[in-house]
């Protein structure tokens, strides 16, 4: 077992917010960390496997949604915005089997902190202007080896709520 | 409540080998039915309800692939062949949210019963021949008002046991 990680306040709220969602809290999905370039899910293996002794599909991209979710929610409530997000398309690529715990990591498009957070700070003055706002971002399950074994691109959207 | 559907052995099969599935099992998820152009699934809302009252995106994608991975796992079955089935990729649209019991059909690409014969038959001649054979289908989250509210292209792959 590992200690559970100390979480900001914002982290804190978002795990909240996942637990009550009752698939995401089958999935045992837990907030790990927020850094300038994305945010990072864990998932046990145990409440993610499949026939064969892996990670189920169907939880990789669960889990990489989720993480593009989360990165988002975040971004808006450090903007006092409130909005509703949606995942409204992705292109999944599986590569490798998954027999370990499942973590997930996301952020915007481009490995630069900088681009990371002039998209996150484009996306929050779009929806203040224009009440929706759309964002691109990547994902990754990555391996213990730093392998990466699925990889997703996805658009979000948010609705203001008014 | 509906009457739970009257399956053949080989959906019956299929049910048990999804419930065994601990992420499945959590989602609910029940075999509909098989005809000449795909199968079905269903799931509760419930357990698959977001923080927003409709359909977890993850849950949409994991029920169409689950649909995909089913139809293909009843044809190798149908067959007497014996195979490790992975999804390799997929593209996913969300359309519409979700208020309502999932249900997802899949089935290869085109809507003529003959092309999904055909394409089932392919597959499995070329797992046979070749030991691994491929194969692209389509899957979509139906409402009952008819409208799809999401839809899933995505390539699976069969990997004869030897």
């Amino acid at each position: 077992m590992t200690e559970p990680p100390m979480l900001s306040p914002s982290l804190r709220a978002l795990q909240l917010q996942l637990q009550a969602m009752p698939p995401v809290a089958a999935m045992q999905v837990e907030v790990v960390a927020l850094d300038q370039q994305g945010l990072s899910l864990r998932a046990p293996l145990a409440a993610n496997i499949n026939d064969k002794g892996n990670a189920f599909g169907g939880s990789l991209t669960s889990l990489m949604t989720l993480a593009g979710w989360s990165w988002l929610s975040v971004q808006l409530r450090a903007a006092d915005e409130v909005a509703e997000l949606y995942v409204a398309d992705s292109q999944v690529r599986y590569l490798l089997p998954v027999y370990e715990d499942l973590r997930a990591w996301a952020g915007p498009i481009g490995d630069d902190p900088a681009t990371a957070q002039a998209a996150a700070a484009a996306f929050v003055a779009t929806l203040r202007e224009r009440g929706k706002a759309r964002i691109t971002l990547q994902a990754q399950v990555v391996l213990r080896s730093g392998e990466v074994a699925a990889c997703l691109q996805g658009r979000f959207v948010a609705l203001a709520k008014r």
